[in-house]
Formats: C-alpha cells, structure tokens, sequence
C-alpha cells in the first residue's frame, strides 16, 4: 500500500484558500491525480455533532480552552475516519485548515499559551504533520475587504475584525518562521490568478513526481 | 469572600461512592455546612451535550483519545459553570469522579500515556487540584460483585470487567502513592456502615473547622 501526501491549506480570513482550491482542483484532478480535498469536521458524524456544540450560539459559554478541546477531538476523529484511510490508500489529500490554525486562532489571537496548543494538537494527531503546508498570507485590509460586503462605512465590529485579523495574521508568520520546512508561504495578496500560479509552482516543485503522471 | 473547599470521590465500580455520599450528606447538611455535590456533566447543558455523543451506543468509532479530549471539554464548563462558582461562595463542594478517573480509566485501564492524560486534565482545570481526596478501594470480587446479579454464572463479560476492574483499581492505587498528601485511601472492601464512620472521621481529621461548626 503506498503513501499518500498530506497537504494543508492556512490562512487567515480573506486569503482566499477556498477560491484557490476551487481552481487548482480540475487542474490536478485532469492531471490523473487521486485526491481527496477535505475540511474539518469533513462529513464525520462525530465531528460533526461535536462543531455542533462549538458553533450553536445559545453556547455563549464555552470559552477558549474548551473550544480548543472540542475542535481537537473533533479533528482526532476527522483524522482516523477519513484521511488516514485516504492516506493508506496513496492518496494526495487536501485539508483546508488543520493545526495551524488552532495555533494561530486560539494560541496567538486568543490569547492561549501556544505550547499548550501544541500539545493538545499533538495528542489529537499522534504528531501527524503535513508533509507541506501552503500558508496565504494577506495584507490585512486585503482580506478583510474580500470577506466583508465593501461599500459601507467601517464600524466597532469592524474594527474588532481588524484586530482579530492582524493577531492571527502575526500568529502564521510566527509559525511559519518556526517551520521553514513544512510551511511554504505564498503571498495572498496578489490577484488570485496569480495566487493560483503560485500554489501550482509550489506544488510541482516539492512533488514533482504528482507533474510527472508518476504518482 | 470566603474559598470553599473542593472534595472529590473515586474509586472503581462497585467501591460505593454514592451509597457513601447519600449517607454522609444529610449528616453533614444537619450540622449546618454548605454543602454542593455534583458529578460530571452535573446538569452544565454544554456538558451534558458531550456527554451525549460520548455515550450514544451508535459513535463506536470513538477511540480512547478522543473520549479523553470530550471529557476533559465536559470536565472545564463543569468546573467553570459550577464549581468555582460555589467555590466562590465558600461552599464544601463535593464532585463524584474528577480528574484521577480519567488517570484510572482512560490511562492505566485503556492504556494512554498517563503523563498524557494528567497534561490534558491539567490544561482542562487550570491546574486546579482538590484540597481532598477520598480514595475508596474496593476488592475487585467485592466491588464486581455489588454491581452484578450475584446469582448467575460468570461468563466472558464478567471475567473481561474483572481485568478491568483490576487495571483501574492498580491505577488508582498507583495515583494514590504518588499524591500522599492530596489522596486518603479509605478500605472499601469493609461493610458499608465502616466505610461511612471512615469517610466522616477522615473529614473530621483533615477539616476540623467544619465539624466545629466554624466553617
């Protein structure tokens, strides 16, 4: 049974991981590449019932921790139910967000010690790491211009946004730096034409053998 | 405002913490303490919500780590929305099961790293550790023998509990050792009547101001 390639996709609000997905998807998939592309909770019933408790706003009163705690029990059983076994099967699987985003949201945003983030995601994964993550870094006021509606006069919330956006912003670049070998940064900045050709390049130089059909 | 103190039970199947605590309660109640027991998830509905997708017959595919991440999720809202605030108000606070079953069972009975499983609940609770501790150590065919029929023969279920039971019960011995000051091991294994006389003279040793009605 072969190995598969782990990938995953990071980025704060607005980098447009989805949108580059969306186009770099046929691409791979015309090239005879067996993917799968996957988000948490993926379609996991668990996972699922789990982002249920995260996410029902009459839960006003979970706080950080436990949300770290549910998100990493949900991404455990994501992990043993759908991508380990894509994995085995030789796949190349996709995950759009994955530890890196605890790290940044819940360690650097919210202020959770991030050793402490590290150490839960660990033990959610077994120490699972991608064998490349492609980090969209976007100016802040980039991103938020594409994720909120542009023409109205910027309010408190917004402002808050903007906080939030740089904290998590920062946060990337410290885990970046902090990987050099796994993380590769692309700049989201730019227009996503250009994103894409980007990701692409990346991707055919750090696994040629998926552009040579020898996969 | 005066601190509470917070008092946790553990002990396997069958060690008769509750038959204890039903007993003891209206002793302690008639001399006036303020007194909160609770067990996890204690009526807290987030926990209780966790607690259901821990315990539906239906999520098999639940592995042991996952199970620990949920309790430990259940364990902090408990703890936030319950038992600190009691604390707060200087009650006794009295939980049926806290941090060393998860010690007991998730790591020495079903075999994660029990450093593992102490991180995970330390991160959980904020450290926040028990002022006491009343071990009940129960005879493994003493404490099966509570909870099962006794009439009936032992069949491949009884004798699989009887190697769990086993596991747990070194566990917790184990746990006790290492925590001479924080754990009091009380025999279990004696008639119920002892047990309740020891469990009130452990109090009356450890916390004299509730028995001298100075709490």
């Amino acid at each position: 049974m072969s190995k598969g390639i782990l990938i995953t996709l990071e980025g704060p609000e607005g980098a447009g991981k989805t949108t580059i997905l969306h186009q770099i998807l046929p691409i791979l998939t015309q090239m005879g590449v067996d993917i799968l592309t996957t988000r948490e909770p993926g379609g996991i019933r668990i996972a699922e019932n789990i982002r249920e408790i995260i996410l029902a706003p009459e839960n006003t009163a979970i706080d950080g921790k436990t949300e770290l705690l549910l998100f990493a029990a949900a991404r455990r059983q994501h992990l043993n139910e759908k991508v380990r076994p894509a994995l085995a099967e030789g796949k190349i699987v996709i995950i759009d967000r994955f530890i890196d985003s605890s790290v940044a949201y819940q360690g650097y945003a919210r202020g959770i010690d991030v050793a402490d983030v590290e150490t839960i995601n660990n033990f959610a994964t077994d120490g699972l790491l991608p064998d490349l993550t492609l980090y969209f870094d976007v100016d802040t006021e980039i991103g938020l211009s594409r994720v909120m509606s542009g023409d109205r006069e910027v309010n408190r919330l917004d402002l808050e946004a903007q906080e939030m956006h740089q904290k998590v912003r920062a946060g990337y670049q410290a885990i970046a730096k902090a990987n050099p070998k796994r993380i590769v940064t692309i700049d989201a900045s730019q227009a996503i034409d250009q994103v894409v050709a980007a990701t692409l390049s990346t991707l055919q130089i750090r696994f040629p053998e998926i552009f040579d059909g020898h996969f």
